[in-house]
């Protein structure tokens, strides 16, 4: 790519669009006609083809029909919409699987699935593989050189694993390449334990309910061999279509982290992140469901560093809810420009035209069943539309942050895999949010990375609960600290290496217990019924009196830290529970227990002011209130969003004008429910 | 049979008996022999015989052994006892299963069960029929004109399905002969979604979890096909005892829906209906369990039209509930009434003397692992006994409703595989008994169809939840309500054709949109904490105030309707919730949401007044009591049944005669506590 | 052996120690140097080796490597550290797994475990018998007359059960040997219910989940099948290691009833008695574990009526937890003079050093992962190890109980699988616990044996929920009374016989309903919300009032019994639920609902006073306080228990004088939280 922030250099606007399965039409070609002039009328210029049009492209083994989908892109052309093109490869054809049984997956108990819903290939099988580079190939020569078609979307919300010979035999030579030795692999599972030590390569299984399904080394390998694997066929799905035209970038729909996933592994393949955003509105309290799309979204630009595609979200519902709530009026612009605040640029939805059959009859699509635009969801589309072009001067802006959240997948694994000191419920990514949501509430723009990722430039480093040291994150974290940053960790951090041996003496282990300044004798733990508390002593962060805490206490001792706070009750009353420690030129504070979000609130409003990291507004919000702030060539753009369904007022430091109304704001304004404000300082 | 309206011709009596397995008694002959006596103290007439007694009768492969049984029956006969004789296929022998693996079911994960329980056997393995008929063609030349036996009882509580290589293949054919072509069964299903077409009839698999599990079209034809291929094995053992003797007819023991089988399929191919009734008594409130067993009561009647057969109930406790509860003093008589009340000719239990080992050793009988008869089960049972005989006038008379509600299993099926608008808990058959209790608690009669029924006859036709349209039904209700009757339907109704594709264009689909005067926007699902409500307008029912709404709740529109009722919060509040449209002759009412109980008491007992729908006593029922008529060649039976345990007060509209008591009951009469008066009107 | 009482003649001695795994750490020579260091500081003098040495032992078939533990087993004795040494089949080398797949279990659904985790090895596979019996014989030729080894430890808590081809083949076996003819099984098993009889042996197969579920007969010989094979395993293992020096005595770790193993039938097979204790701790109040631990130590000195071993406990927290709670200060040393107070030898720890890896890497260990004893829970081990140098006048005295409970795991295999009367929960431990906790809270020594014991010697004997009657208890029972005894039992008693047949006639059968004077006519069960009551009459135990009563209610009748109390409630109000009888020279009462605790604290208080049942302390106990007593040569012991976190006082009877700090108590004493006071009658 020549300007690597343009991410879609054939078409570089703000996307508006989603997925459109028009072969599950083509008998009814009124409908087809009647999709274009809806789509114009809705305010779309963009829409994903192909994502499960395989059986249609290739019917038979070597036998393809593109005529239909040749007209179809014709047609959107003519009508100004252009085209994500997707490779076919998360839906096979049900007569592929039967040819090639080896393509249908293998379950964790050895079973080999029947054909039928997504992801149910082997991504080893050479079978699967080679059809894969045909249809992709094929795809390309038709197409990667259409003037719709501005992005390759390849396959869909890649995910899961498969445990069948083949993918057994490619775990093995991972690992031999990994291990080297079968000494080296043993002692980095610690197999001797339960007497279970490999003596050949051949004697190593994936997890099983039913063998081996406590050997933790193995778990965690396993689960990266599953990403890695994933990642290697969509490689190789790129390179089938980079080789007809390098121009078009590509990327994949991420999905949270389906199946455990290890999406930040696939940043460096692909040219564009995009993700798939389903947050459970109206479930509960929407600010809940705010700060989960938001971090997601967080975590996705930070990926690149860049702006992202937002590639599906639903217009209303999501059928496969428990309860399938409606948006309430307001929620679906506020939510769909939410993803814009953080970096994405586009609005995309799954899907257009509602599925007559199928598990998803009831998702909501931009159209309905009933097939007109007459409707409060068609309206609620057209809206955002509209909106998106008169704030196309956010195109490819990004956001500068501050502050950095790490979370990571493989150590969200392992802790789920601890056995001990909860098995219940250790809380690994509900602690991450309850620290992110601190910065959220402050609208404090923040990074997210995982553990592989760069702390360079970052005045803040959170790291809650990094349970497995990886990636050199020890390093990182002594050079940020030492180099004059400011660290937060907490409990449960540095126990164990990255194939879940537990370090040998002071812990946090790798040195780190030096940079925070205590070490760690014992952890204990608490039902969810019960509690201790924290209780400050005199601090500079302007915090007193006492907070409380729940599930996980550990037991420190300060080595040079100064304690911050102690234990109010238990065996342990009177230990340290929050700590601050000099390092170097920076400082690293040690929260040794789960406290409670209403101590991190106030710690890290406390921190922020004191250490100089800016609230993108430097206005106090109301509760459910954010503001995100974009830097690109035309300015700041400022994303003021109320998510709770009553009115807010704020003060502005300072005047902004509306981009949608052409107004300018100044002092108090005011939010009505569900209220989205997207403003340039002027 | 000459007079189809005599269940048992060569016993025109109310049948008073049940399962008796003496050939787990063999060894005691003085067991035997007390069976005899105590079934005349116990005042039964009729037992069934051989439901379990394939091995005793084939104890090796064409190997018979009929003597013991030749001894039973004789001496039953001699005894005055009759006899309802069972094919003994429910339970296959072990040295069949062990010789014929392939008549073992094969579960859905495509593993084959082992032997051991009951209904473990392929419906369609050749091998499995081959020795059914083998049997029953013996049974029947033995028997089938012995004087005893007055009823074929085929195989027991059939239900089922089996996944074998067989049953996959039958499957195919049966849907070859359904759609035809692929093309037809593609579209039908919608399997371009996800990008499952078929492109050969080989390629189809039954439901598997880990294969096609959420293809809504191959669901529901599944289920078609299980209950198809069980009536196909049915049939053909109704067939070769026919064949000796087509004089005696047969049933089937149904259990309600057991295992999804649509028992309605069964109506035509036997010649009595009849049924296991097993309500948990006594586990909550006994109204909540008599409307249970009242409406399939209900069901059964109305399958034929006729009377039915109680071929089960227990004497007392069930052992396979959770909590096995005795039926408090006067229950016994009172439930075993409340069947004959809604049209049984009998009261059959299971079982006569209580099995010393198995899976229901702890399941009560008429007589005890003690073997005497100086307890309380033995004389409530002979109570019954005696009841019967003295209202042996009741025998063959009938149930004459206009009023006919509709439930539909294929309908259920269909929704419990929606995957939306809500995944926990559509509540389909619990708010078709909250419509069904609102006349119960009036004491008017019902019948109750399914969609292939006919809806002749009735004033007023209660369909709720009818969201897949199938069996013509939309005709049905057409022609209803254009011919002057009126026709209450509900939210989620109309929505998909049969094989669960969503209508497109106005919903109700099908045309009903215009019958009922509206069309629906959208669906709204609520937590089930939640709750909206209905607030009514001026009406002629005499509907005031407002009511509760859970759970569902449509925002409609109206074409030609009227609104009766609003929605009272949400982004919908005052749209219409409740709605009345004249069309033609007969008029329709749509209710948009889950209304509580209240609501649905209130409107039915309004709009019975309204249009004339008389109670079959003129008089107001305390909470708790039901009436229930019988009209017959006698004269008209009321059945007044009090199902709280405390007394009830109720005023006579005329006088009536007890049968039991012989004497004439006139204004306020008292129930006792689970009282049942038996009267005729004089 | 030439002293029975004495458990470990080499080293007769109070052990104090545990499990040790330095194969984990043979690459770290300097750990293992700091191990014995740290062992002596502990206080440690036995330790147990080799619990998962096999592939350690034997890296490849047939090849061994004894010499790091040659050195370790030297090392340690050159210390004074004794050596349990264990047979390594616990865990097998994952290369045998690969090169005889047939030693691998097979499940209930016949599918074959692939390698992995513990007790995964089949019982009954010629291979894997072969291949211990050459380990255990190397072993034994090398290590048994080594001066460091005092007790084999034979495998790892044994347990569990395999379904494969062979071990159905030996069960076939058992069962022809213990039936002789399919008659006689089939009568046992009562098979015509529901047509399954068997006709050739071969048609028998283990339970299963799709197979046989519910022959109760079958179901628990198959229990009975698998203890007896796991029991013929570690028959042969001891064989092995005794043919070499037969001096060297041999124990199991038993782990509760793991597994629904019967422990019980491997007493006579072994020297010593020992288990694996794990109390949740800390939980729930901590009385409740307590009595949970109590009785079980009750149980495993019962079984050879001499001291036992703790062979594991933890040092703090239980990693397999829910919830990891850390033992409060005082606990521990508690709970390991908890277990020598009821007739342990030794307080054992799993483990010496924490794992690094592996499944258990979070359970406590002495030493912790950071290596050093600077910690709470060394210091606590520690001190435990001095306390026991200071009572070793304690080694091998023994406890007298003149209370004898019952308790059968056979009979609570049948409980579970009854169908019926409560399908949730019939609680047979639970109230098996409340029986023993009305003992434990007064301080009186129970023994506690199972329905193969001797009843002899015993004032009272306590059989509640004695549902299957098996071992000849009901003629021990008979006797007991007979010769004087009181027996107190319950209500579901003697319903079954040793194949879970229901007796024909008068229950509680087999002619206990003449010696409780009662028979039972029907029984009911209640919700767990629901309750009755017991209404006392005049008596002379001195209860008075009502109680609860709750679950299950039997409706008895008196022949010669006297009714003490009657139900408050219900349609059997009035009937009696607690009667006295006197049979011959003793008497039996019979309690026939289950009654609240409060009742049963009051009956066997005022039922000991009355018969002359003594406390071990005359003196009341507060709430959480017991006293329990040991006999030996040197004199009486007392140990004065507090297991609530709070103090307690208490008036000592006489004086006594604590073998701990030396000093004299009389009067009135106060204990600490968690105190444990261990003294000898001067």
């Amino acid at each position: 790519m020549q300007n690597q922030n343009i991410l879609t250099p054939k078409f570089p606007e703000l996307l508006h669009g989603g997925d459109y399965n028009p072969e599950q039409w083509l008998d009814m070609p009124e409908i087809l006609e009647k999709d274009l002039e809806m789509m114009k009328k809705a305010n779309v210029n963009c829409v994903t083809l192909g994502v499960f049009s395989w059986v249609s492209l290739e019917p038979a083994d070597g036998v393809y029909t593109f005529a239909w989908l040749d007209s179809v892109m014709d047609n959107l052309y003519k009508n100004g919409i252009h085209v994500v093109l997707a490779t076919p490869t998360g839906g096979k054809p049900t007569w592929m699987a039967e040819k090639y049984p080896e393509i249908l997956r293998v379950a964790a108990d050895r079973t080999r699935n029947g054909q039928g819903g997504r992801h149910n290939h082997c991504y080893t099988s050479p079978v699967y593989r080679r059809k894969t580079k045909e249809i992709n190939t094929r795809l390309a020569e038709r197409y990667a050189n259409h003037p719709a078609v501005i992005l390759w979307h390849i396959s869909n919300e890649i995910q899961g694993e498969c445990h069948c010979p083949l993918c057994q035999e490619a775990f093995r030579d991972w690992l031999k390449e990994k291990y080297k030795t079968l000494d080296a692999l043993n002692h980095a599972w610690w197999t001797r334990f339960w007497g279970h030590a490999f003596t050949e390569w051949s004697q190593i299984q994936p997890p099983s309910a039913n063998g081996f399904d406590v050997v933790h080394g193995l778990n965690v390998d396993w689960k990266r061999f599953c990403t890695a694997q994933a990642l290697d066929f969509c490689k190789a799905e790129i390179a089938a279509v980079k080789a007809v035209n390098p121009e078009i970038p590509c990327t994949i729909n991420m999905m949270e982290f389906w199946g455990g996933t290890n999406y930040f592994k696939f940043k460096d393949a692909i040219d564009v992140v995009s993700w798939d955003c389903y947050p459970k509105w109206e479930s509960t309290d929407n600010v809940d469901n705010a700060i989960f799309a938001a971090y997601y979204h967080d975590m996705m630009r930070s990926m690149k560093k860049k702006p992202f595609l937002l590639m599906e979200n639903t217009p209303s519902t999501a059928n496969w809810c428990p309860v399938s709530k409606q948006k309430h009026p307001g929620l679906h612009k506020l939510a769909s420009m939410q993803a814009v605040a953080h970096g994405s640029n586009s609005v995309q939805y799954f899907q257009w035209r509602q599925s007559r059959g199928g598990a998803e009859k009831f998702h909501s699509a931009v159209v309905p069943h009933r097939g007109d635009s007459e409707n409060r969801i068609f309206r609620d589309v057209t809206e955002v539309g509209a909106a998106l072009k008169k704030i196309q001067s956010v195109y490819n802006s990004n956001v500068e942050a501050k502050v950095c959240l790490i979370y990571d997948i493989e150590n969200s694994h392992a802790i789920s895999d601890t056995k001990g000191p909860r098995n219940e419920g250790m809380g690994y990514t509900e602690v991450f949010k309850k620290h992110y949501k601190a910065f959220w509430e402050q609208g404090i723009s923040c990074d997210i990375v995982d553990m592989d990722g760069s702390l360079e430039g970052y005045d803040l480093v959170v790291a809650p609960m990094l349970y497995m040291y990886r990636g050199g994150i020890a390093n990182k974290l002594e050079a940020f600290v030492a180099g004059g940053g400011t660290l937060v960790t907490t409990y449960f951090s540095g126990v164990v290496d990255e194939t879940d041996l537990c370090f040998l003496g002071d812990t946090p282990g790798q040195g780190i217990s030096d940079v925070v300044g205590i070490y760690v004798e014992e952890i204990d733990a608490l039902y969810d019924e019960e509690e201790n508390s924290a209780v400050l002593s005199e601090n500079r962060l302007g915090l007193r009196g006492s907070y409380k805490i729940h599930r996980l206490c550990e037991v420190i001792h300060t080595k040079t830290a100064k304690a911050l706070a102690a234990y109010g009750s238990d065996s342990y009353k009177g230990c340290p529970c929050l700590t601050e420690n000099k390092y170097q030129d920076g400082r690293a504070f040690y929260i040794a227990g789960d406290a409670e979000y209403a101590f991190l609130k106030d710690f890290y409003t406390g921190l922020c002011k004191e250490s100089g990291v800016a609230r993108n507004l430097d206005t106090d919000l109301p509760y459910g209130v954010t503001v995100q702030k974009r830097i690109g060539a035309e300015g700041e753009f400022y994303f003021i969003q109320n998510f709770l369904e009553r009115e807010a007022e704020l003060a502005l430091p300072f005047a902004l004008k509306d981009l949608e109304q052409g107004s300018l704001l100044t002092g108090k304004i005011t939010l009505k429910p569900y209220d989205v404000k997207i403003c340039i300082k002027p």
